[in-house]
């Protein structure tokens, strides 16, 4: 059997498959799947190294759907081909046609969209929010070219997809990184999920947004097997000398069965007699384009080159202290003052030359959040990627690198992070080991004004602390560092743990209040005075206020414990002992706005049925610049004698 | 003086005074605001129709500042020219130079970035987090034409800026909709915060992407005002013919000064002797390019076109019960059931026939949110534009519509509105009156798995009800109907308020549980079933769990009170009243992770000091695909027998 007909009878078959699990599951995409038959048929079974029963092995080249509402077509290859699959941990199994036909059952591994850590390791990240995959490709490749492995990444990203920013964040971060190993797939289908596909994704326009962007383009037809073979092994061949080359394929949205290609069949399954009449209409398309019988003698799975996966070094790191001494820092630190920010950059820096697997993404303000110190020691800049003014891109390549085995910490101001929030919580699905660091948190920053202040992301990043990932873990933990010994000593901490954490530090030089001797731990928290009549819970800046509140209480004849709650989540109950000693009453204190520690002490504090006062001071109002942090503190009420009277307030003490 | 002459004399005038203000400020962009100086003259000084006085007159032309932090420049021209500025709802002032030099103050109106909420109405709505301004003036544009008013909408975007997904889905967006009054201004500078911008944003790359995109591409010098002033010229003629026409202007970050051209200058001001150096080289600069003193004759402001703002049309809309008998659903409504989403497309339906301001915008999923009972309505659809897959674009593009005096509805799932969460929170700075609603909230549309699902979305919304906006509101409201009834109601509900809200509707279809006698408020609750020994507090379709629980309670013997907690913020001391009838005990159930409802009523139970016992039952791990929502339900520990249990616990019942 010819090439040609061989790949129309395979992708006929996956068709029929997407087709019939689609109807068992009730619901997902067939017509989606249908449009990329051949497409993936021509990859998987013949142009693509791989190996099903080791998916994820080094040297294999990988597929990224980006569409994910289409997963069902490359279920049915796997299925086909017995991919393994396996929850991680578990042992793995080949992946049968009984597990497509479970396809978003309860208990199948065999999700609805594409997810690694349901079981199908085949996939690096979780897709079904459009526009991402490209960007994690980006970032699968930047870790195979750490490693020095030759590997290609596929992506294929729908026409009607191609109209989210970040998709076009991704082209230029390929083409400025030189990514040539990376060849994005465009599936135009001309059809998406209410409509049809503007003219700006048109494959012509897609096509000229390419060329602009600097990238070569092979526009093919998407369901003729020698066309798409010939454009990736053009694709192949031409990465291999660095060009960079995308493939656009016009292709039929329920290919084979006219049927299901008028409008209104996205994200329907076919079933009864509309499934009968599709499944037939495929058949009579294969009688017509394959004149025997179905065989798949003219093409073969070409297995990956054999090679170890890349090692990972991991030294033991010097102190805060050490370090300063090792950077000509020792008079810095004699001052006694530094920002968290910078001791973070610091802190970075010692962690790349101790760990190997660390990478640095920045959004162009390397300068503001000192990831310029690892960027531009010579030594680690080769692990450095500057993404520009691009977060929803640099947080996707953060999970493509993570998925490559690297441990990559991304940092911005806090407030442009939540550009990236849908990507974050993608990488949380995806089991990334994502470290996000926000700079410039809170209201510290001042005289920038809101638009640069992050006021919600501790409720935001607080919720993913009251579930739970994959891995029994918090999906994220929010470390709020208040002196620079714990910025430095957390930034070392996120790398020793695998999983989501965000770090907030902020903009101002503030005083030391620990030392090398110090333990922070994910889920700590340190109680800086110990008092009996009142506990302050606070993290981040808003320690030092505190601090500065606690000398006019002292003078007041008020005793109140000091709590630096730089975790969450924190250990409940020692923290509840420690309101309990001091009668119950809770002052939390936080730069943001509600829902962050306040409603985590609330949270513990109702759920044991106990009587706890607890009194929130957060920012209650749209901050705006002022030119010093002292004067947009008063403003927001969180100034140190604000608090003072706050606490004064809640124990009847008159100041 | 020539022209030519008279532009560079108001140009440097301006770039002194951005030097001035920025120095007494201690911080802010003085190199980025002097790379527009000649731009802005020539625009605000000459070629715009405006009225300083007036900035917000109806048929004004209109800048977006896309770049906030160029800001200086146009501040510099405002107060030379005694622009009107004033908060709202106060008498306005002209402003002076006075003013600009008390940038970025506690007690100023001239904040560090854009900001109309703060006094400076000139500006439409607050940038300042980079790529949305674009956007914004599409949203303007669309509001201008559904009014018939002939303004133009210049935007100015930085080349940085310019790698922001968000720049290519507005300008995706403007050819589509063939917004040819939107003149996208690209000040290349080249250089950005911590580095030369990419040669991905280069002048000639971004202006190939335009063209790929569909513009005609003007590339002039942005410091010869002639050129500035002949490619403005051409694009207002040339989009008179409905030509879509960007600007490509290459600029000088710093110009005019050569010590604050190199690289290091970004967001510093001079000072001392810096500030000297470079005021004398912009004098010298002055004395090389005008031959005389400055005069400003050669240029005088173009007034706008007298004529009054659009009327607004509000008729009263028919009640639930009757708008589904006037589109012939009487029959459904006998059956009793009917999804909070399709309520919802019927209200928005129903309500753009009783009020001319409602806009609508959808990102390709109208079909699922039933905006399509807009979409298709024929007297209706001119106000309903679709976005595409683009949420980000569609956010900024409703707060653009809000500037121009209309009531944007934006609508998709409500995991998608999470990428727009950083636009959406600008759009609340900038006191937008968004009205978003999220469909496929939570879990229960289960069966296609987490990357549809919002699970952190309360905890994020909830963090802007703690707070106050400019108005002395909540920054949102965040709604969650549990029937039809209060879907319908609701959709209306947000329309009568000035403000955000997010509105929170779910996929399947559930039982009526309100009638059309209720009266839904923002801010209120409904007390579904009185009872004394607990509350369960709970909204949206997990309501429906809980009155399934209530029945195995009754069998055992517990005597519940259900609360349908459809708003937040809510009357918490009306609650906290409910809450002690039933002996202090109180069960929160959500569909989504923690942060949410139960956080809001913990923090309002700890507040007084009173002992509640408040267990929380939300989602506490990463959902993933069941092919019901009964399965997924039981997989969260969230049906109607887990919450049984878990209120028969809590009162130590045995089942």
């Amino acid at each position: 059997m010819s090439f040609d007909a061989a790949v129309h009878a395979k992708a006929i078959e996956l068709d029929l498959l997407s087709l019939d699990m689609t109807a068992a599951a009730g619901s997902g995409h067939p017509s989606s799947a249908m449009s990329l038959g051949h497409i993936v048929t021509v990859l998987m079974y013949s142009h693509m190294r791989w190996a099903p029963e080791h998916p994820t092995y080094p040297t294999s080249d990988r597929l990224v759907l980006s569409e994910g509402h289409a997963v069902p077509i490359v279920y049915a290859a796997c299925a086909d081909v017995g991919v393994t699959i396996g929850r991680e941990g578990e042992p793995g199994r080949p992946m049968t046609r009984e597990d497509a036909m479970s396809l978003r059952a309860a208990d199948s591994m065999i999700d609805g969209h594409p997810n690694p850590m349901e079981g199908f390791p085949f996939f690096d990240a979780a897709t079904g929010s459009l526009g991402q995959g490209l960007s994690v490709a980006a970032g699968l490749a930047l870790a195979a070219r750490a490693d020095d492995l030759d590997k290609r990444i596929y992506c294929i990203i729908g026409d009607g997809e191609a109209r989210e920013g970040q998709v076009w964040e991704a082209v230029d971060f390929i083409v400025e990184h030189r990514l040539s190993t990376v060849v994005p797939i465009f599936n135009c289908n001309r059809y998406g999920q209410s409509d049809q596909v503007s003219g700006q994704q048109s494959a012509a326009t897609i096509a000229r947004k390419l060329e602009a962007a600097g990238m070569a383009v092979i526009t093919v037809d998407g369901h003729d097997p020698p066309a798409i073979r010939s454009a990736l092994e053009s694709a192949r061949d031409r990465g291999a000398e660095r060009a960079l080359v995308a493939i656009v394929a016009e292709t039929v949205k329920g290919w084979g069965a006219a049927s299901m290609q008028a409008g209104g069949w996205h994200g329907k399954p076919a079933t009864g007699e509309k499934l009968e009449k599709a499944r037939r209409e495929l058949m009579e398309t294969r009688a017509r384009l394959t004149s025997a019988l179905a065989s798949t003698d003219a093409f073969a799975i070409r297995p990956p080159e054999e090679r170890a996966a890349a090692g990972r070094r991991i030294d033991e790191a010097p102190s805060f202290g050490d370090a300063m001494r090792q950077y000509d820092m020792a008079s810095t630190l004699a001052a006694g003052r530094f920002s968290t920010r910078r001791a973070f950059g610091l802190g970075l820096r010692i962690l790349g030359h101790a760990n190997s697997s660390v990478h640095v993404l920045d959004a162009d303000v390397k300068n503001s959040t000192f990831t310029d110190l690892f960027a531009s020691d010579r030594e680690l800049s080769s692990r450095f990627h500057e993404c520009r003014i691009a977060e929803q891109n640099m947080a996707s390549v953060g999970v493509g690198l993570s998925a490559g085995g690297k441990t990559p910490y991304m940092a911005t101001f806090s407030k442009f992070v939540t550009r990236a929030y849908d990507q974050i919580e993608m990488g949380i699905n995806s089991g990334a080991d994502l470290k996000i660091v926000g700079s410039h948190s809170g209201i510290s920053l001042a005289a920038d004004g809101p638009s640069q202040m992050s006021l919600p992301d501790v409720a935001w990043f607080r919720s993913f602390t009251t579930m739970k990932d994959h891995r029994g873990n918090p999906g994220c933990y929010v470390l709020q560092p208040s002196d620079a010994y714990a910025a430095y000593a957390l930034t070392q901490v996120m790398a020793e743990y695998q999983g989501c954490c965000y770090m907030r530090v902020f903009r101002p030089d503030v005083e030391f209040l620990y030392d090398d001797g110090t333990v922070f731990n994910l889920g700590g928290f340190e109680t800086l005075t110990q008092g009996r009549d009142l506990v302050i819970a606070t993290a981040g800046y808003m320690v030092h206020e505190c601090n500065k509140a606690l000398e006019h209480l002292d003078k007041a004849g008020v005793d109140a414990t000091l709590v630096d709650l730089y975790s969450l989540p924190f250990d409940e109950e020692k923290f509840l002992d420690i309101a309990n000693d001091n009668g119950g009453n809770i002052l939390v204190v936080e730069d943001n706005y509600g829902g962050g520690l306040g409603s985590a002490i609330a949270d513990a504090c109702t759920s044991g049925g106990d009587a706890f006062t607890v009194r929130q001071m957060h920012v209650r109002r749209i901050p705006k610049s002022a030119r010093t942090t002292d004067e947009v503190m008063a403003m927001c009420g969180l100034d140190a004698m604000s608090i003072t009277a706050e606490a004064a307030r809640m124990l009847g003490v008159r100041l």
